[in-house]
């Protein structure tokens, strides 16, 4: 079920990084180096693999741009906070 | 060394995929799912760090969009060339 806009600040303000990116969430993140950027791209796909849930990533040497959203429902959903969610994970362990 | 106008156009002309997208050459390739499309991902950022050049990627679920540039010559160049070269033969294989 898509989120009302005062539900996404209420999220998105418990969500380090992450921002309104148009109509989708997103954020962006910066690695030292090509390879390891790589790296983080491949931990978020086998993420996103595992909640079926598929964020557009792009790829800018050194920073990647992660932009989140549920085209189903037209919107932002829970779904797309638990992609989110798990991904700042990533950049704890 | 910077290529003029004439001289992308021509080298565009071989070159299958690609295009001018803006300032840059880019390319759009598509696959049948999102691991294969990052599979994908993983062998043009392997190409990218063997030639030390590396492009813009962006993955929308199974699509990739990839732009290049010479950011040191604020043009396209031969180097720009030669990855596109590449990234198409891993298509061959």
């Amino acid at each position: 079920m898509r989120l009302n806009k005062k539900e996404i600040e209420n999220k998105l303000r418990q969500l380090p990084n992450w921002q309104m990116q148009g109509k989708a969430i997103g954020a962006e993140f910066q690695f030292s180096d090509f390879p390891e950027t790589i790296r983080f791209v491949n931990r978020v796909a086998d993420v996103a693999e595992a909640l079926n849930h598929h964020p557009d990533i792009c790829i800018y040497y050194n920073r990647v741009v992660i932009s989140v959203y549920t085209h189903s429902e037209d919107g932002i959903t829970e779904k797309d906070f638990t992609l989110a969610e798990q991904i700042n994970q990533l950049l704890q362990q």
